[in-house]
């Protein structure tokens, strides 16, 4: 799958999260809202990029007839976290054996160095060997800048990344691995 | 003008910038692009928020043949600057004495006290009588929580709010007055 944010549901490809009946973004999402519930963090996934080219009215209300999906200049979820800018996408890859870069455009790509840069965190949310990892931005980075390679080895992955805990609330508890990485004391 | 992400060009009215030929979302774009390549700010304006109902190929390319707008529960711009989350809107009104609260969604006016109470800045950029207000969260849940109008009269933007200077670039330096406001030592 290329770019999940850019699919409708329709055109999605079936991934099984073990019959969890829900797609990764779905997870993100309800993690997100229970995270807003609990005020524990605002982050929105960003609405799907398009360009509208026409637009009727039908009765009383607007109704888009023609739009077409852009490429995303930025990733799809970002917000804040205990006074943090946060900015991360999630991606999935039903290949086995590493991460094609393929799945990551150029324009986002500079998008996690800047956000980096400016004082904030990026990181991937990826889907792999049915495993939710945690990537941060920093080890995406030094991978990218020191390696001719166009995917990332799962091997990298399961050494750099974190395993993203799956439970009932929040789906993808990934604000833990934030917690450990970036507030030494652990979760508040 | 309710709410000017949720109108295409051709159904937006015309409010007159002196004649810059350009609107209060174009200017906004143009500063944030002039932020980012001078690496001083990174923040984006999000995708209109939609419901895609209908997706037809046409030859190879996906076209969106129906979606609806959504009502915005967030606002339209976010980002990163010296190391804080920012999370603002603009707002205009032809309304020469007061601005309507009816401009302001209520899911925004929570938005905004959740961002301030999470560590970020928030804030509305307002065009109104042909200036350019910054009007900062504070500012507006201080009005909100202490009064019953359904409106704030201008007098108490021109007192509490901060003009935004126009130049050549950036278009509208609304981050000068983050500096003023929020990092003492004034502009770095």
């Amino acid at each position: 799958m290329f770019y999940p944010g850019n699919k409708t549901k329709e055109y999605k490809k079936n991934i099984n999260y073990a019959n969890r009946g829900m797609d990764l973004e779905d997870m993100i999402n309800q993690s997100n809202t229970y995270y807003l519930s609990e005020n524990r963090a605002v982050i929105y996934k960003k609405p799907t990029p398009i360009t509208i080219s026409e637009v009727r009215y039908q009765k009383t209300e607007r109704v888009i007839t023609k739009a077409y999906f852009r490429t995303p200049s930025t990733l799809d979820y970002n917000g804040l976290y205990r006074g943090i800018y946060l900015d991360f996408d999630a991606k999935e890859t039903k290949n086995r054996t590493s991460f094609p870069l393929s799945n990551l455009h150029h324009h986002q790509y500079e998008h996690i160095k800047k956000v980096i840069e400016h004082g904030g965190i990026s990181f991937l949310i990826i889907y792999m060997n049915g495993l939710f990892f945690y990537l941060d931005g920093h080890d995406i980075i030094d991978f990218i800048e020191n390696s001719t390679r166009k995917s990332i080895p799962y091997s990298f992955i399961e050494t750099n990344g974190h395993p993203i805990k799956q439970k009932i609330r929040p789906r993808l508890d990934y604000l833990e691995i934030i917690d450990t990485l970036y507030f030494k004391e652990g979760s508040h």
